[in-house]
């Protein structure tokens, strides 16, 4: 596929038209008063600039930790479709990592929806506006009872940090007289966002690089390893986190997980994982929030949201990234219960972004092109497609790739240095997305405690032609590794992940 | 004013172009893939329901502490231009208070260029592109030295949330060896977002219904009343904050304050007051954080930042609202030190929504329409003619309007019971906003501890004769008044002062 013809949305001032009430009195001699052209600068304007002089900009005036793509050789993007990037020399992209993008790149049917919106109004949720009403009663009918009242956000950081502060009131609520400490319990390497409190719930965060180490009002449970058949026992987890909670003298307010890990490595949890967790806490009564920023919005193919695989009810649902398909909004959705826990006290709560008008209009749009190109199917067969070919793959290198795993786009492929230790495999992990991206425009990403694990997760429009060239990408680069390259690999995976393990140990 | 003729942003499918290198095939016989048409249907969809069915949905399903502006009748707004706002039956509200839709609601121009981003690419900011180092020059040349370096972010929360964590990074790059916990120092009432880390720094919440008193982390700077002449010492505020902290044992890492407080009720601070506060500050160690999340980008009129009036060079710039015009976007300006320390110790930052590709476009796209439609300027004489006829107003009315002030188009209006107690007013300050809307379809809010400062805060497109508007529906209010209804409003004052009073002083 190639990008269809550019598009200009453009405003002639010249051409406004005046309207009151019933008659219409052109001020423009007929033109309308937004117009669109055909772009013919072909890239637009970002093409005028060169991708190295951009860097350099980007390096005098943007934070210097806010990293990029392929560090080395960053990739300088003008113009998005579908499962696709082009850079301005046009060259074409396989986006297989962004979940952001969730119905496509530049998806017609979204910004079309969107641009209509902005020219008409977009402002704040202290007004009515049947969108907001449209959206939430779209969320609530996709999730199971007693999940039905919204809240909305502008990032999935903002839900997170939202549901934390309605477990507090929650166990406020429950157990007034109790004056301990909140405390909370997480699923180790977890990410659950940027905002302080999210840095807090995310061992991914203080384990790694400059973290801080554990807060000690949060406690930990390790990250279940299926392929290595490590920590599978959820309910054993929970436990030893309420204990270790109620030794410091605290009580966990609330349980966060991701319903399929994703920094932990495309981790998809053991059947009745969650259930024995959520079983543990609620008797210990804390409130369990099943984080669908990443796993949510059909991207599994079996289920709209990945909680459905485990057979829970979750008590506070938060998403993000998928549901705007880029316009930053987010949200939770939570029981009538927890939401008059939170409003009963009396503080309001409000959200400049949340819920402006355009944003439950894009999410109603995302929503309809879901459903309307049937993209949760897309995201089970397609899904499937690449797990049949990822597990060839495997079987003709059973000695790199140990473990092949997923559900719907969801997808990790664990790499190892050799099958008889499992070790991770980090280098290769490298060396695989740095090919990918160099030889054949295939853009991949690594996760896992030790960034072992080659995620995919693209866009769910993904196609069986671009998993073929994924696939084939990724072979490429594998048969063309020499035995003295695997070594090589191996040892200097073996020091990474050495140091890596050291640090993990020192920010506990 | 009334709307311009509607307009419906669409996509043709079947008329999809392809575009391969230079050639180009059309493939639906010469249409193109989008269109822009008519909306025949008036207002559009949201037209279909009535209010009231709306609100019930609301009720059902929208977290019941979302408050809506006017609760007991709520508006329904479908379309916005300029400083306007429209029901479905086409009554037109004159919006006073709407200070994210900065330069206009559904402004053509900024509507145009985001809509044209999101036809084109909308993904995040690991891949380079121009338009976020262009905004990242643009904000820095808007900025003193040594603020060069942006970090882009989804709200102004957001913002504010990550100014803390910079600045504790601040503190432990400048005193490694210091091991005193780090807290912080606010002004009296303040509000800077509604993050779990947000809500702490912020009085108005914590102090306000449901808040749940100060964090032990957290100190107070008195907020100054010019009127009554009270805290206007802020060196002499900021001693006593910093003396607080290490008597309990912390260090302050850093001192937040808006330039002009809004939530404090318009609060124009003493001249040299922000240098007073400043230079102590700094002394004990801490990083000050200018939040212009609200008065920021022109609206003072005189400058474009509000910290500009006083003087001073903050160590890190917090905006939002008004930067994206109702785009998600807000984010943070600081020195190439304070990045440095945040970036050193090697943790990664990074914001899904934060800079993706439409935020920086629609930045510039408001930047634009700030200078091409001289909106500053527009500020400062509109503000200034504001002014001038809310203090004949107040010559008018010396028995209830305390206090007029202002700085261009963020203005506050002082409800008192009696010029010589000058208590304050929230019953009047209420009835205001009630007739104001109820009568005259004009749109005011009310802030401050009693909530009895009116503000004003418009579009800063506000022309004078809207400004005629407002004051002319204010004053046909308070010319109503009889002596009578005056002394009851004064009586529902008190007591509400009163409670409000008692819930301050237990939650400190």
């Amino acid at each position: 596929m190639s990008p269809r013809d550019p598009v200009r949305v453009e405003w002639a001032p010249e051409a406004a038209v005046e309207f009151s009430g019933s008659s219409q009195k052109q001020a423009g001699a007929g033109k309308p008063a937004v117009a669109l052209t055909a772009d013919a600068s072909g890239a637009g304007r970002a093409a005028a600039a060169t991708t190295q002089a951009i860097l350099e900009r980007r390096r005098k005036h943007v934070g210097p930790n806010l990293a990029l793509f392929f560090q080395e050789e960053p990739l300088h993007i003008v113009r998005g479709q579908g499962c696709e990037l082009f850079d301005p020399e046009g060259n074409c992209y396989l986006d297989c990592i962004n979940n952001v993008s969730h119905v496509g790149h530049a998806h017609p049917g979204v910004a079309a929806a969107v641009s209509t919106q902005l020219f008409t109004l977009n402002t704040n949720s202290r007004y009515l506006h049947e969108a907001y009403v449209e959206y939430a009663e779209a969320m609530a009918a996709l999730c199971p009872d007693p999940l039905q009242v919204l809240y909305m956000l502008t990032s999935g950081s903002e839900a997170n940090d939202l549901a934390w502060r309605i477990a507090c009131a929650a166990a406020a609520a429950a157990n007034p007289d109790d004056s301990r400490p909140l405390h909370v319990a997480v699923v180790d390497h977890a990410y659950h966002g940027h905002t302080s409190l999210c840095i807090d719930l995310s061992p991914y965060k203080w384990k790694g690089p400059g973290g801080g180490g554990r807060p000690a009002y949060v406690h930990v449970l390790p990250c279940p390893d299926v392929y290595r058949g490590q920590h599978l026992d959820g309910a054993a987890g929970a436990r030893a986190a309420i204990a270790e909670a109620e030794a410091a003298g605290g009580r966990i307010a609330a349980f966060f997980s991701e319903s399929i890990l994703s920094c932990g490595g495309q981790v998809l949890l053991p059947l009745g994982y969650l259930e024995g967790v959520y079983q543990e806490m609620r008797a210990a009564g804390a409130v369990c929030v099943a984080d669908e920023v990443q796993c949510g919005f059909g991207r599994v193919g079996r289920t709209f949201w990945a909680f459905e695989l485990q057979g829970v009810v979750p008590d506070i649902v938060t998403f993000g990234k998928p549901c705007g398909n880029g316009w930053p909004m987010a949200g939770l959705i939570t029981s009538p219960r927890l939401a008059e826990a939170f409003s009963a006290p009396g503080m309001e709560f409000f959200a400049t972004g949340g819920g402006c008008t355009a944003a439950p209009t894009c999410g109603l749009a995302v929503l309809a092109a879901i459903r309307e190109e049937r993209l949760q199917d897309n995201a089970a067969s397609v899904g499937a497609y690449c797990l049949r070919r990822l597990h060839q793959l495997q079987a003709q290198h059973p000695d790199v790739i140990g473990d092949v795993r997923g559900e719907g786009l969801m997808i990790g492929i664990e790499m190892i240095t050799d099958p008889q230790s499992k070790a991770h495999s980090p280098a290769l992990a490298r060396h695989l997305k740095l090919r990918c991206k160099a030889d054949h425009r295939v853009l991949l990403s690594s996760e896992g405690p030790f960034a072992s694990v080659i995620k995919v997760k693209p866009p769910i429009c993904f196609t069986e032609q671009q998993a073929d060239r994924m696939v084939d990408a990724m072979a490429a680069v594998l048969a063309a590794l020499a035995p003295e390259d695997k070594a090589c690999l191996a040892e200097a995976s073996r020091a990474e992940v050495q140091a890596v393990s050291e640090r993990h140990a020192r920010l506990w």
